[in-house]
């Protein structure tokens, strides 16, 4: 698991410079002035004008010189484009991806640590549904607020797990669990399970069943979830939702290592 | 046109940053050790482990503890999607790609400028023949040697197209225009035509009909091409795949500001 302290190498430029593509990433600061990046990044305006005129002459960033705003740049594009061919496990995951999708009608996802607090959608496939849970790729969220983070707790060591549940666990709705006792044992529990149901412990209104996703070597690589409105979810369809993850769960976690690669 | 100085105000480590996020994102140096990486860019093992690290920090590379070599990360496929949301023309070009490839049958790609002497396929679309060209996002290519770039030329400022045909033209094949008058000429002439049909001047056996594309300010953008093997390019079909283009040129052209983000 990621540590919150920087590494010990360490370079507060390239820092710097990770920092603005990751904030022009972001759908509410996807532009911006010097000044607001500086300011957003509490970094010196000088050293933030170095490193975006960098980012700029190689393209990962643009400047607009009629509005004076940076956003993200092609070359962006093109990294984003090679990094989705390189990772492996990506491009396996995505058949299934689309076959939750298609099978439970809801909208699946793929959801992975990005940081030592946070999860993130890194992968999205909405079903045909007219009406459809939609999702934003890059969107994060706290682990512990968030019902997948119980798989990364879940597979976690138990010092990681500690580490991350000694700050405590925030209520976001009404449904979620905050006592850290019963927090722990709904993470055995779900690991004994291998899908987790979540009922609108984070956002009101909408409801995610969830399953762990494996590499071939049995490391937690992230987790697949389908997302519904609460309103349509009866125990019903809810008990063959389940049944659809357990399966794609266990198929992908066991043969994933020997997925060709499409 | 970018230039070949560093610009102005500039960063060494955001510059080694993002030299090793585009080395990453080519397909033979798609993976590598500190040494290769160092290497390839001729940095210190020192400075590049400080700025890898840092990158594998925020995820933007990933490291491998088994094999030691680095590869891009899951932000950079993160940073990618958004960049395509966010480059508004990438949306808007995407269907007139589509077109291109159904109604020629051919791979459509949109090339741009990536630097001030290379051109890139930053997008691309597969049709479904079995016989077709296949070509990847992020290959570049010399400006003067690729056709292309007479595109790109035509439509540059005198001063910048003389900056960079003073480096001469370079053979590739038989077929590449060598002589400095005849390929000004030619410059000119496309302007008039819209379309450009090249035949085998880079790549042996390959044919490519492109067309400029602008901004709704009359701004080159980049140039829409459809590519096919030279031996299934008889005139007959040329002479509709030349039609198709110009027409999807001029449509992208005169309503490329005005067509609704998708």
């Amino acid at each position: 698991m990621k540590q919150a302290q920087r590494p010990k190498y360490f370079s507060p430029a390239a820092d710097l410079a990770s920092r603005i593509l990751e904030l022009l990433s972001r759908y509410r600061t996807k532009e911006g002035t010097l000044t607001e990046i500086s300011n957003a990044l509490g970094a010196s305006k000088a050293t933030c004008l170095r490193v975006l005129k960098t980012l700029v002459w190689h393209r990962l960033v643009r400047y607009d010189e009629r509005t004076r705003r940076y956003s993200l740049g092609i070359q962006s594009v093109v990294v984003g484009i090679r990094a989705e061919e390189n990772i492996d496990y990506l491009l396996q995951l995505r058949p299934y991806l689309r076959e939750a999708a298609e099978k439970t009608d809801m909208t699946a996802v793929l959801v992975q640590q990005v940081s030592y607090d946070r999860m993130m959608y890194v992968a999205k496939q909405e079903s045909d549904s007219r009406a459809r849970v939609t999702v934003s790729v890059g969107n994060r969220f706290p682990i512990t607020g968030v019902s997948y983070g119980k798989w990364l707790l879940a597979y976690a060591s138990a010092e990681e797990r500690e580490a991350v549940l000694a700050e405590g666990l925030r209520q976001h709705t009404e449904a979620t669990v905050t006592d850290l006792d019963d927090y722990r044992a709904q993470l055995k529990a779900i690991r004994d399970a291998g899908v987790l149901i979540s009922r609108e412990e984070y956002v009101p209104g909408i409801c995610a069943v969830s399953c762990p996703v494996l590499d071939h070597e049995g490391r937690f690589l992230g987790v697949i979830a389908v997302l519904g409105f609460a309103s349509a979810c009866d125990d019903d369809m809810l008990a063959s939702v389940v049944e659809t993850m357990r399966e794609i769960g266990q198929r992908y976690s066991q043969g994933g290592g020997d997925v060709d690669r499409v």
